[in-house]
């Protein structure tokens, strides 16, 4: 635990005001802001967290603080300073939860109402006592951040815990992870992680002291589901705006679609591979029958999972040089001059309708392929394949040296492009970028196109 | 008519194979590409347009052609010399058919099945006769282009082209044009063109020798809509896969989200304005009864409609330097200053879920800003409301200047930025950019947060 508290005079669960000190700006000639909230764990130790009325938090860097005022002290939860004692069953399954932050994570006591963050085994158990009856539950904060502020050098960390968890005996992961670029996340652990062992990521799009928080039964769901011995890496979020239904998506195949709503995240150019029913089985305790119902293959699913020995081997090598880059009108051909010449391996170019971009991009695209950088097509219309043989100029682009990224999203080909360029050669990542690899591609269907 | 077919020895209506020169390239030695298809008229003087069997266009540079084979002669479409002699009837409408190119535009020909784009009124009404009881067409091609290639530039003549077509007594204009970039143009012309008129844009997702061509249907009901007074800019497309229903959208919230199904545009985060419901009357001739039903207030789509005459003003003037930028873990924050040092005025960001960027991009917008650039924020999930008042990372941004875009896309915002750029000052600008002014924003509703 970090000690951000040290030096201020507050202490977790203080409701407090928080002022930050004048700042001076062009527009505005000054500025200065006032947050009121619950003063939440550290995990940084020059950032104060709290907890705002809104269910949402705040991370205020100590250096900008001019005044806490303390509202009204609060009672450290015990539970910050004490440990549950539970005995492992040795007929469950051992499941290891991966805390990075975000909503899911910031407070999913439920029941009780206390004011902290759920970042151990521990504070998870209290809080979602229910995980303790579908498996041994072992718990690890390894960042606490927004997912907005995540890097790709962060999605490095998350392999080698998880690395670590399965070699210490884990029989499935649960991530939790704030939800903005948690398909980024997802899509890099697929390609950086060979595991028969199953990876879920969870999030929740309300905190836990709402009463409409998604957090609960996000995380017993994607706990359920990592006890189900799938391989591969999976997200899991709500199926609809209640609480009756939960879907599992294919890491590569799924993107947050909305910004508010909690089934926020759908599969696109694919189905999700399982659906939890959840049926109320006491509507005053809110407790829940759970029943997976699978929509892809089951066999195909558990397919690597071929004895009881779990098995892991992680490359997080990534080129991090590599933009998106989406295509509009009016787009300056420069753009692409500018990326060539700051050392850029590669492009992914979210493109119009089937796959094009302007006449006027041309030059652009071919200084950059002629320089030695990977330029790859992908569609901003989400839904539906790239397809640069109906049309001249995707036709053009093709003898350019562009390369088709099928039906694969902009978000899972950027990760994609990033891990080919950091461990295959050029020609290699060109036969690869627009191939099948680990379920991001999926076959030409003719339905596309009735 | 362009004369592309002066020096080669085909004519329109010839089944052909065109070969390209070889052209070098750095990662293959040598490149030539064999096209064919069927000869359609020009458009420009230096590129042979045609028809391949795919349904599709191709337009190939004269300077580019090796060997043209012709493999079956063909007969000149006898109506590109003569012409229609229709009287105007005084009880229906006068709309003016506008076509910018397109697959709308290719060949809407579907009962005769000649292989030519329908680019005149004689041409449209010749393809689809039931025009002729909807409303007196004038039609004229004022360019044919594939809207990938669109530029903000043409948005201006298309405004100017719709100006003069008012001012000659057009009761509703429809304009044909490609689906790539649709919505934009759409939104573009929202803010460029203040009239009574109703502005239709229209196109297909397969050409009309298709026999699942959903060409004539979206003209029919574009043609329809433009009679019924409804004053604004809409775009209209099929509903769904099927020839049961159209959908009339506001020029502002559509975008397309599909690259290929024919209901590829969706209204996004509105609903439509307006369902055509195609009834079929005779299964055998494919005829139809087309029902209008409203979606919205109908009254107040037709409330600018004070009297019978037209009234149209048009505001051209757009800054072309805005750069719409997505957001993605890794982005690098010189990015902004590259916009910045090269003379751009404003940044649309298109952030992560309600309206983020990672700290990491902290620098360079903090640059842009202190650099005299609008920066305001759209978000990448497509549907749902920028809100940067919940989290840290939003309110940070907002501190630092960065405006909230709300439930626009980033489409319609990239597209009003400019607009609003070259015709207000700075400070005005930050005003408008935020806030409703054509119905591209849409008021706060709690159903978002459930």
């Amino acid at each position: 635990m970090s000690n951000c508290l040290e030096t201020l005079k507050t202490d977790i669960g203080d409701l407090v005001e928080i002022t930050t000190k004048e700042e001076k700006t062009k527009s505005e000639t000054k500025t200065s802001t006032t947050y009121k909230g619950t003063v939440m764990p550290c995990l940084k130790d020059d950032v104060i967290m709290i907890k705002m009325s809104s269910g949402y938090n705040a991370g205020i860097k100590k250096e900008k603080i001019e005044e806490i005022k303390i509202l009204s002290a609060g009672e450290t939860p015990k539970h910050v300073k004490t440990e549950l004692n539970i005995k492992k069953e040795k007929k469950l399954k051992n499941i290891s939860i991966i805390s990075t932050g975000g909503t899911v994570a910031s407070r999913v006591d439920y029941k009780t109402g206390a004011v902290h963050p759920a970042f151990t085994a521990d504070d998870l158990i209290r809080a979602v006592p229910e995980l303790l009856s579908i498996a041994n539950i072992s718990g690890k904060a390894v960042m606490n951040i927004l997912s907005e502020n995540m890097l790709p050098a962060y999605w490095k960390e998350v392999a080698e815990h998880i690395e670590n968890e399965i070699k210490n005996g884990a029989d499935g992961i649960v991530i939790a992870h704030g939800t903005d670029t948690m398909h980024y996340t997802a899509s890099a652990l697929q390609f950086m992680v060979k595991s028969n062992v199953p990876i879920i990521l969870v999030g929740a799009q309300r905190s836990s002291d709402r009463p409409s928080s998604d957090a609960a039964l996000n995380l017993i769901a994607s706990t359920k589901f990592a006890t189900e011995g799938l391989s591969g890496v999976y997200v899991l979020m709500h199926g609809e705006n209640g609480d009756e239904y939960c879907y599992l998506h294919k890491s590569v195949k799924v993107r947050k679609l909305h910004s508010s709503r909690r089934d926020a995240f759908k599969s696109v150019n694919a189905q999700p591979v399982a659906k939890m029913n959840m049926l109320s089985k006491n509507k005053k305790t809110n407790e829940k029958d759970y029943k997976i119902e699978y929509i892809a293959d089951e066999r195909e699913l558990k397919q690597n999972i071929t004895d009881n020995s779990s098995n892991v081997e992680i490359n997080t090598n990534l080129e991090e040089k590599v933009a998106l880059l989406k295509i509009y009108p009016g787009i300056n051909s420069d753009i692409l001059k500018y990326y060539t010449d700051n050392g850029y391996k590669g492009i992914i170019l979210e493109g119009t309708g089937l796959g094009h971009a302007p006449e006027t991009l041309f030059n652009g695209i071919k200084y950059a392929i002629d320089n030695g950088l990977l330029v790859a097509m992908t569609t901003q219309t989400i839904n539906g394949r790239v397809n640069m043989n109906v049309y001249s100029n995707g036709v053009e682009l093709q003898k350019m040296g562009v390369i088709s990224c099928e039906d694969m999203s902009a978000e899972t080909a950027l990760v994609k492009m990033m891990y080919l360029l950091a461990n295959y050669n050029l020609e290699e990542v060109k036969e690869l970028i627009g191939k099948n690899t680990v379920g991001e591609i999926t076959k030409f269907s003719l339905i596309d196109l009735n």
